[in-house]
C-alpha cells in the first residue's frame, strides 16, 4: 500500500512534488488530517490554523516550476520562541499577548524563501528556559514527556505530523527531545545558523536545532542553511572508521537504558568494522557542568531583565531567580566561567563524544541536560541517532559530537552510523 | 536666562518633572521645536512623528506620581536597527519596508517602563554594518560626518535635539560617533544589557551603546539597566589616582589632533595630580584588529544570509561579499580568531586605555573604528569623554576603559574625570 503524504520524508516529497505526483495541497490536507487525528494524545502545537496552512499550500502550487525553491513544499514546524510574521509569537507566557512580533526570525525567512510551508508554532517549555514542561506528550507513551524544551516540534516530528522541526538549545534543548522522541536531532555548530528573530537566553549557548527523520533531510536544511566546513566531506564508511566514546564527568548520571544503548552503539560499530576505543576529556575539564551553570544564570540575568521589569508577576520564579541572581553568581566567576570553557573549546575541538539517556517516566519535567550542555558550551555540532530501546520499551538515541564547523562532516558519519543503528539498534520509529 | 528645556540633561529634566517645574508635554513641544529648527541641517532622524510623540507626553503627564518610573518624561531616541513596537524598524535597508516589527527590543521596553518618552528612530548606516554614511550631518560642522554607525543619535545628542540615545557597536559605533559629536558614549561590558530586538551583525562583538551629555545620565540608565559591578565604587577621586595610557597596536593611525588631545588629556591628569604611566600590550595581541576583521566577516557570513537569500538585490555588496566570503576567511581561521580574541580577555582585563581621534573631513565614510574595536573585541566597557579640540576646531573625545563588568567604577572615574577635561580640554559643548 502507497504510504499516505503525512508519512513521507521532506526528501521524498520533495521528489514526489516535483514528479508531479503530489501537489502541495494534498500534502498539507494529508497533514493536517494526521494533526487532526493525533492532536488531543500529543498536544505538540502552540499555534495552528488548517485554513491559513492550506491558503499557503495553494499558493505554493501555483508557483511555476522555474521558480519554485530548494525546499518547495515541505512542511516545517517552528518552536514558539522562534518568530513567524504571520503566526504570534508567544513563548509559552502571558507577557507577549499583545506584542506579537510581525517579523520572520532569519532562519524562518531563509526558509520561506527556499518554498518552505511553514505549517505553526510548535510548544516550548516558558522562553526555553525553564524544565517545566507544556501539555505535550511523548507520541510513544502518552505518560511521558517529549522532552524539551523543544518539545513540541521533537513530539510533532516523531509523530509523523510534520517532517521538518525547528527547535533551540541552551543546554539540551534540541537534542533530549531528539532522543525521547525516536528521531534525529541537529545542533548545528554555534551560530552557523542565524539566531535572528529567536529569543535570547544565553547569547553564547543559544544555538538553532533541527529535528528531522532521516539524515537526508538535515542534509538539504544544511544546504538551505548554508552549512560549509573547510572540507566538502565524501561518503563516508564505517567499515574502518575510528570513532571515541567520550562518557564524560556525567556518566555517573546514566540510566541503565542509556549505558545498554551506548554499549549496543558501541558493538554496532564494531561489528560494521570500526574501530571504537574510549577516551576521556582532560581532568581540568571537569567543570564544565558548572561552568555552563554560571554562565547560564549570569546571561539570564540579562536576558530577562526586560520581563521581570514590565511584568515580573507574569515571569516563573526561577527567571525572577535569574534576574535577581539568586545563586549569587559573582562577576568574577561568571567570567571565569566563560574563560575557561572559550579556553576548552579548542581544547576539545577533536573529540568525538556520544552521549545517551531514555525519556524519564512524567511529563512534568522536561528531563536532564546532563549529557547535552557541554557539547553546547563547545560549540561543537552535535547529531542525535534514534534507533536504540530502553528500559520501558522507549526510544534512545546516541549522539555523534564532531569539531566546530564539521557539522557536513557529522551529517556524513551520521547517516552512516543511522543507517546501521535504524536496522539493528532495536527500536524502529512506526511510519 | 533660565535655559530652555531642551537644553537640559536627563538628570535635570527629572528634577524638574518631580518638582513640578516642568510638564512631559512642555518639554516634549521644546524638543520638537529645536528639531524642527535643527533637522534641515543634521538630518539625525530616521522616523520621527511629533503628533504621536506629543500624545506620548501628555500620557505620561497623566501617570499619578507614585506610579512614576525612574526615567519619568526623558525623552530617548533610539537607532534604527532596535526594535520599537509603535514606530518602525527599517536598519537603513528597503528589505524590511513590509515587515516592520511589532515588538520592542528588551532594552526600549525597559526604558518604555521606566518612563521615558520614546522620541524616534534614528539614522543608521545599513543594518549598523558598514562605513557609508546616511543622510545625517554632524551639528558641529554639516561638511563633517558625525560618525557612524550610531550617527543619527549620536549627531541628535550632541545638537540638543535629545539628552539620551541609543546606539549599538559591533567595531567603534558608539564611541567614535560620541567622539565626533563631542558627547559621552558608554560601550558597557558586552551582554551586561540585553540585545535582544537588535539587528544582530556579530553575536560576540554587537553591543548596545549609550549616548548622553553628562556622566550622570549615564549614571540613571546604568541603574534601569542594572549594571552592577561585584564592588559598588565609591566617590573617585583624581588625586593620587593612576591610569594608564595604552596607545596599542593601532597609534600610527592617530591624526595630529589626536596625538595632541591625547597628550593633554595626559598633563591635565597629571596636573590635578593622577599618575598617569604609559603601558603596552603583550605583542602577541598585535593581530587583535586582524582576528576582529576574521570574526566580523565570518559572522556577517551568517547573519546577512537571511537578506541575501531573499533580497540579495537590496542589500549593498560589502554585506553580500559577507555572505560569500569574499576575504576568503576558512573555517579553521575564524576558530582561531574567536578563541584567540577569547583567550585575550582575561589579559588584557586589567588594563585601562585611552583611544582618541578627530571626525574625518566628509560624511561619505563614517570614519575609522580602529581605535575602538580592539575593546569590542575584548569585551571591555569604554567610556569616550569629550572636551578636546582638534585641528579643524572640532571635538575630540579621550576613551576610558575598564576590566569586564567594572561598568559602574568606569563611570565613577569617568565623571571625575569629565569635569577636568570638559573645564580644561579646550572644546565645549555650545548649551
Amino acid at each position: 500500500m502507497a504510504a499516505d503524504p503525512y508519512q513521507l520524508t521532506a526528501t521524498d516529497v520533495l521528489h514526489k512534488i516535483k514528479a508531479g505526483e503530489l501537489t502541495v495541497e494534498a500534502y498539507a490536507r494529508s497533514l493536517l488530517a494526521r494533526i487532526s487525528d493525533r492532536d488531543e494524545a500529543v498536544q505538540a502545537w502552540a499555534y495552528l490554523d488548517p485554513d491559513y496552512v492550506m491558503i499557503q499550500a495553494k499558493a505554493l502550487d501555483e508557483i511555476p516550476l522555474s521558480e519554485r525553491g530548494p525546499l518547495h513544499g515541505v512542511a516545517i514546524a517552528v518552536k514558539d520562541v522562534i518568530y513567524t510574521k504571520d503566526m504570534p509569537t508567544q513563548f509559552n507566557s502571558p507577557i507577549y499577548a499583545d506584542d506579537a512580533p510581525r517579523v520572520d526570525a532569519g532562519s524562518v525567512a531563509i526558509l520561506r524563501k527556499s518554498g518552505a510551508l511553514i505549517l505553526g508554532k510548535t510548544t516550548t517549555t516558558e522562553f526555553a528556559a525553564t524544565t517545566v514542561g507544556p501539555k505535550t506528550r511523548n507520541p510513544h507513551d502518552p505518560n511521558r514527556t517529549p522532552g524539551g524544551s523543544s518539545s513540541g516540534s521533537g513530539a510533532a516530528v516523531g509523530d509523523l505530523q510534520v517532517p521538518i522541526g525547528l527547535g533551540t538549545q541552551t543546554g539540551g534543548s534540541t537534542i533530549r527531545p531528539g532522543s525521547y522522541n525516536g528521531i534525529y536531532a541537529f545542533k548545528p555548530t554555534w551560530n552557523s545558523i542565524t539566531r535572528e528573530g529567536q529569543k535570547i537566553y544565553s547569547l553564547i549557548l543559544d544555538t538553532l536545532g533541527l529535528y528531522a527523520r532521516s539524515i537526508a533531510d538535515l542534509d538539504l536544511l544544511a544546504d538551505v542553511f548554508a552549512l560549509a566546513d573547510d572540507e566538502t566531506p565524501s561518503k563516508f564508511r564505517i567499515e574502518g572508521a575510528r570513532f571515541a566514546v567520550l562518557k564524560t564527568m556525567v556518566w555517573p548520571q546514566i540510566g541503565s537504558g542509556g549505558a545498554a544503548a551506548m554499549e549496543k552503539a558501541v558493538s554496532l560499530l564494531r561489528a560494521h568494522g570500526a574501530q571504537v576505543e574510549e577516551i576521556e576529556l582532560p581532568e581540568h575539564l571537569n567543570d564544565l557542568p558548572t561552568w555552563h551553570a554560571a554562565v547560564l544564570n549570569s546571561d539570564g540575568r540579562t536576558a530577562f531583565l526586560p520581563e521581570y521589569t514590565t511584568t515580573k508577576h507574569d515571569l516563573s520564579d526561577y527567571l525572577v531567580g535569574h534576574v535577581e541572581n539568586n545563586t549569587k553568581i559573582s562577576r568574577k566567576a561568571q567570567l571565569n566561567a566563560f574563560d575557561s570553557i572559550a579556553a576548552a573549546r579548542p581544547v576539545v575541538d577533536d573529540i568525538f563524544g556520544n552521549v545517551p539517556d531514555e525519556a524519564p517516566l512524567g511529563i512534568e519535567k522536561t528531563g536532564s541536560a546532563a549529557f547535552c550542555l557541554i557539547w553546547t558550551a563547545l560549540h561543537t555540532p552535535v547529531v542525535n541517532i534514534p534507533g536504540f530501546k530502553g528500559d520501558n520499551g522507549m526510544p534512545i538515541g546516541v549522539s555523534l559530537v564532531a569539531p566546530r564547523y564539521h557539522d557536513r562532516h557529522l551529517l556524513a558519519v551520521s547517516r552512516a552510523v543511522g543507517e546501521i543503528f535504524e536496522a539493528e539498534g532495536g527500536w524502529k520509529l512506526d511510519v
